[in-house]
């Protein structure tokens, strides 16, 4: 059983955008059983899709085809199928039908180019049974091909619901592949991979990969086994000798991300949080409110970016900042102990720093941030030094913050300052 | 001339890591005038590999391949050329001299894996005279063929610095190509299609493109020529007219953001901003932070997540909170006053809505979404329905937000609300 991917656009060959589609299909697939030989990437070009759709053809089970489907001049995936395997466009009616349902219901004047997407390749296979999305399937030869829509979202959604579904309706893994991913966050890439020499002698039919993905390193565990529960049995195994190896530098698996984890830890021990930034800008009020639920933990936030709103807002005293500076541990923690105390929350969380690019002094760098906690009857603060341009020192310093509330709540320590 | 790109690596056909190599080289390879036909994927694997490599020399002239020329057993990449080719592996001396003398001076013992890298095909040209990394060059038939490594940082180096230039030793580009990025907001893919059939007639040599970038949409104009200043006149006088069919619509080029552009405004006029933010939880504030020199034009922020806050940092009336709802016109216009007379700045921004999943009411499903605005003697809100996920209600609503402010400066209307 041969599987191939082919991705469209000419966006994907021109160095405008990376390829997402063909990425994701392929670990969809191979973590479904089913092995993609290759993926080929095409622009929006008659004579092109056309051979890669014959080759293709002769050659592949399982063929997914990954956009030019919507309704603009360039999206040419449907009239070169029909020209290429000598399949007339056909109207589909229903399709048609819910084309002008939308326009109608949207107050939109019929539209020429979205009625163009009612006619497709004679034998076609509807996708979405909905027909909100684009996308069908064609028998052709011993081929099975599946045309799917550019857009991501709808591209994920057709293949996990019809595509995957489908191909199992012919085909039987012989093996399951089940991943596991773990994240960490505050250590560094070389740091990890030395501690995990040795490790994939210790679990054989366990493979790991190390993957950077800024501010954190993802470690991707992948088992392969004939049975769910072993599989799964041998991959708890593996992450719990991994928690062990690194201790409190993982903070999640799988989906679940650094905003996610707080949320939950906040939410299982009732408590409430507000938020103080600077330099941040709101980064971290918008990434612990993206978890949906967050009302219950989340009170407020104050995005203080001058001075005077610094005072204003949280009591900031003028004379600390004269003394000492917006940037410095005091500040840092006259916000903290300012936000707690305005949204009597349970925890009031901070930080004020040089983003960058510009700001830097010699003793306080450009990437200088300082964190402060009011919780309990404590207040911390800290001095960090994130490197890398704006939006990275904004980034690391809001993961930063939020790894405080997670270790905090846990009680581990946080990760040293400088 | 074709140009074709093959990228090598499991990596890249399993899920694991997203393409950078086939993507960075389109580009660069195009904005040199040298187009790409097809980047091509597979696997460490010798018969896709070398069945891919007969095909490229039959059909191109130039074949970029990336990976697989490292030490490990899954480096396949030489061994396979030679064999497809029917070229020997022959020992390069002065490489293998290169490898001594660099494990002798790391203090590591002779390498068999790392002096096997001293063997190459019959007929390759070093690429890296240094010879500090690997990758070499290949003639057969009427193809030139590169082989680069897969580690990022190197194929950019010895792309830009040998094969590029040595393929220009051959080819000199007809025409030039130059390229624009024209951004639009609000405006739905359907209607941009219509607004621009026959424009292609219009602009002959002009190649049209349209991206959704969501909650954007851009339109890639790329045209051809053979002197610098007629392309640029050419690009120019297409985005003239396409500002004059898509009017305020259209609200960048290039690299410029909607973030960017609000504080080009905002600077230049000498206006002062402040957000009061619900449910973007601070996103808006993030956006406007994003860009260098912000806090020239941007004073704070308030993230009023619960009704309390509202009150307590904007002034929002209880009343008001009981009679007509969180969300509500009445709510985002005393949201956008408090923010502006609390912070003094010229212009308030406030958004507060339900981002979802849940928290839909009958009347105010999820996605609805009150924007307000208070500038010089006038308050603005109006109503908005947004869809998909959490994070997009939030993306799109901070997008309106920043157009509003956009289009206040620029005296354009406002999009209509619901």
């Amino acid at each position: 059983m041969k599987t191939e991917i082919i991705v469209i656009g000419n966006e994907l060959i021109s160095g405008k955008t990376r390829d997402l589609n063909g990425w994701y299909a392929s670990g969809r697939l191979l973590s479904n059983g089913i092995e993609v030989s290759e993926i080929r990437t095409v622009g929006d070009d008659h004579k092109s899709l056309s051979s890669v759709l014959k080759t293709a053809a002769d050659r592949s089970n399982f063929i997914i085809v990954t956009g030019g489907l919507g309704p603009t001049e360039d999206d040419l995936t449907t009239e070169t199928v029909s020209k290429t395997f000598g399949r007339p466009l056909i109207l589909y009616n229903d399709i048609l039908h819910t084309i002008r349902e939308f326009t109608r219901k949207a107050g939109m004047k019929p539209s020429a180019s979205l009625e163009r997407l009612a006619w497709l390749p004679e034998g076609a296979k509807i996708l979405d049974q909905k027909k909100q999305m684009c996308g069908f399937s064609l028998i052709e030869g011993k081929s099975l091909l599946y045309f799917l829509p550019g857009v991501p979202e709808q591209m994920r959604e057709l293949l996990d619901r019809s595509v995957i579904p489908d191909i199992f309706r012919i085909f039987t893994p012989k093996n399951l592949l089940k991943k596991r991913l773990i994240k960490v966050y505050g250590l560094r890439e070389a740091g990890i991979a030395d501690a995990f020499k040795g490790l994939s002698k210790e679990f054989p039919g366990v493979m790991f990969g190390f993957y950077p993905s800024f501010p954190e390193n993802h470690i991707n565990v992948t088992a392969r086994g004939n049975k769910d529960a072993s599989t799964e049995k041998m991959l708890n195994s593996t992450e719990e000798k991994i928690k062990e190896i690194l201790g409190p530098y993982v903070f999640a698996s799988n989906d679940m991300s650094m905003e996610t984890v707080v949320g939950e830890l906040l939410k299982g021990h009732r408590k409430t949080i507000s938020v103080a930034e600077s330099c941040t800008g709101g980064l971290i009020g918008h990434r612990l409110t993206s978890v949906a639920g967050s009302s219950v933990y989340f009170e407020r936030g104050a995005i203080v970016y001058s001075n005077r709103s610094k005072i204003e807002m949280l009591g900031v005293r003028q004379s600390t900042l004269d003394r000492y500076g917006a940037v410095s541990h005091q500040v840092s923690r006259e916000m903290a102990e300012g936000i707690r105390k305005t949204s009597r929350t349970d925890m009031g969380l901070a930080v004020t720093g040089i983003a960058g690019p510009s700001g830097g002094e010699k003793n306080k760098p450009v990437g200088t941030v300082f964190i402060g906690l009011s919780v309990d009857n404590n207040i911390f603060s800290s001095q960090y030094l994130f490197s890398g341009t704006r939006e990275k020192v904004k980034i690391d310093t809001s993961e930063m913050a939020l790894d405080w509330v997670r270790r905090y709540m846990h009680g581990y320590p946080f990760i040293p300052g400088i």
